[in-house]
């Protein structure tokens, strides 16, 4: 692993179930990597589906500001906006001429949209954009979902088919899937945490609307009386408690629940404390950034020109390799 | 007609069907529009069929060389190459994301070519980047061929469509044809002269050379003997008296020939007159440039710059408008 790549999505609604599994995992790649882990808030991306403009420009600063509260760190990492670096939709196109239709037509992801509505072209071409995305850095390890991992494999083809016909320009990058990745539940007890179906503790959500949302949480099903033992393990905020709590917290919580020696609305109150120890900062840090937006913007700026920087390198040699005539400096 | 946008395909090989059609209209052009005739040598579109790297580039400055050779005057028109301008493509990510697949997919071109053989992706996005270059400059004069009458269709809906969605920016170019755009015999008398029939007479093509071709170019059948009375109309050698030769020995051919007043090798002559005066000093330029490339690539750099302030002032337009965070200066 020398370079990693990132996308990610310009949006600020974010909540502890991106938290616990991208974004600590975004952290720790930056830790290990520094400038060579790199982050791209994919607004090029955003517009492939209908999209409000003023909300998308809001989308990516919340975006930025929500991951340098989390702890990536601008000066540390590589962190900047996809359309500030003009590289990633010339590459596009390059990859593009080279890509039969035909690998594009049956990505699942595509099918599954193509079958619900009638599309737009770019739905069909942003796979041959997220491998720009990763090329044009020539990043080996691309952090992803499941969801992504086909196209990561078109990457690999991408990259081995240019290879094969101009020259060794880029590696095969490796889809890597955080071991850490947690699957963590939605406050209602139905299954997965998921902006869709509602049951979110939003990262940015004030401690007392968090407070009131865990009030309401269900709880292990079988401890109807305070008096009747419980299982932790069947209970979501025990899953909280191993996210938010220190070990020996969790360890007490799992015995007297398990023996009735605490109620639920304690055990509840006992999580509060590592929620406000997790989020409290981090919501200081996120009303900090906001009254002083410059600099964000400024960071990001800082970040598009790292970027551009490596990128434009790729670009020299890919347009050398295509037989491009060079009549510019691009500056 | 405020500003005229043409694409001009990467080749060197340019015959005189070429110069009496399309290359003297974009002469004209540029004496009427000035820096507002814009010329784009489109390499970027020429990769959407397989290439030779080293091909395309000798190729790409042979059409900056010719057209100059003919009379394209960088000085005084826009000249550059596509890919010295990235915002043609990162415009055409932007229209791609706004256009239904189905309008790309109904295209005649494209379906022509996917009937034939299994296409690349960049085959059928082919028209979305044509819209990028004509709307980058926002040129409402576009002189084409035929063929391309669909596409600048195309452009105008994405243009209409852009416009409608996100407010004002792109006018809706018109196709104009060449009103001297001439049907150009080839040399066999079997029809148009095109470089797939090699039946052509290349305007970089030694005179010797074209006079050997001429020699034996067939002329009005009915005229077996000197003596036989021809007719001009039926001739190619006449049609090519009527783009070379002035008016007073063309008129002269007419009679003569009608009454057997020459004979057809005489004809050819007094034609060989004219296509000297024509091709000599576009050869003598071509070879003049051809000693000096920098100058060749220095005045295509000029014009990539002047290109680019236009183009990156509509692409900002187009930023804003979209919803893109600005967070750099994009220098
Ligand atoms: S005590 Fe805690 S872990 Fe046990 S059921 Fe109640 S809330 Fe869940
Ligand atoms: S005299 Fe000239 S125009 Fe007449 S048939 Fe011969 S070549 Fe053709």
């Amino acid at each position: 692993m020398t370079r990693a790549f990132s996308g990610i999505q310009p949006t600020g609604d974010i909540h502890i179930g991106n938290y616990f599994g991208a974004m600590q995992n975004y952290v720790k790649l930056g830790r290990q990597l520094g400038k060579q882990a790199i982050f791209c808030i994919v607004d090029y991306h955003a517009i492939t589906i209908p999209h409000e403009p003023e909300a998308l420009r809001r989308r990516s600063f919340e975006a930025a500001l929500v991951n340098m509260a989390v702890g990536l760190d601008p000066e540390q990492v590589t962190l900047f906006v996809q359309s500030a670096v003009p590289e990633h939709t010339e590459l596009a196109w390059i990859f593009m001429t080279q890509t039969p239709l035909g690998d594009l037509e049956r990505m699942t992801q595509f099918k599954d949209k193509a079958k619900q509505h009638s599309v737009l072209s770019g739905l069909l071409t942003y796979p041959v954009l997220m491998a720009a995305d990763i090329l044009a850095y020539k990043a080996d390890t691309i952090p992803v979902g499941e969801d992504q991992v086909q196209h990561i494999e078109l990457t690999r083809e991408i990259a081995r088919r240019f290879n094969g016909r101009f020259g060794e320009i880029f590696p095969e990058p490796r889809a890597v899937h955080a071991k850490d990745a947690l699957r963590v539940p939605g406050v209602d007890g139905q299954g997965k945490m998921s902006k869709s179906k509602g049951n979110t503790l939003g990262i940015l959500e004030e401690v007392g609307e968090i407070w009131s949302k865990l009030r309401v949480a269900p709880t292990d099903p079988a401890r109807l009386r305070r008096t009747d033992p419980g299982d932790p393990h069947r209970c979501l905020i025990f899953d909280y408690h191993r996210l938010f709590s220190d070990p020996a917290l969790t360890a007490m919580v799992e015995t007297e629940c398990a023996r009735a020696g605490i109620g639920c609305v304690d055990c509840k109150k006992f999580l509060m404390r590592g929620v406000e120890r997790t989020l409290v900062p981090i919501q200081d840090r996120a009303a900090e950034l906001r009254r002083q937006p410059d600099a964000v913007l400024t960071a990001l700026e800082t970040g598009a020109r790292e970027a551009r920087a490596l990128a434009r390198q790729t670009l020299e040699e890919t347009r050398e390799a295509i037989g491009l005539l060079r009549t510019v400096a691009l500056d």
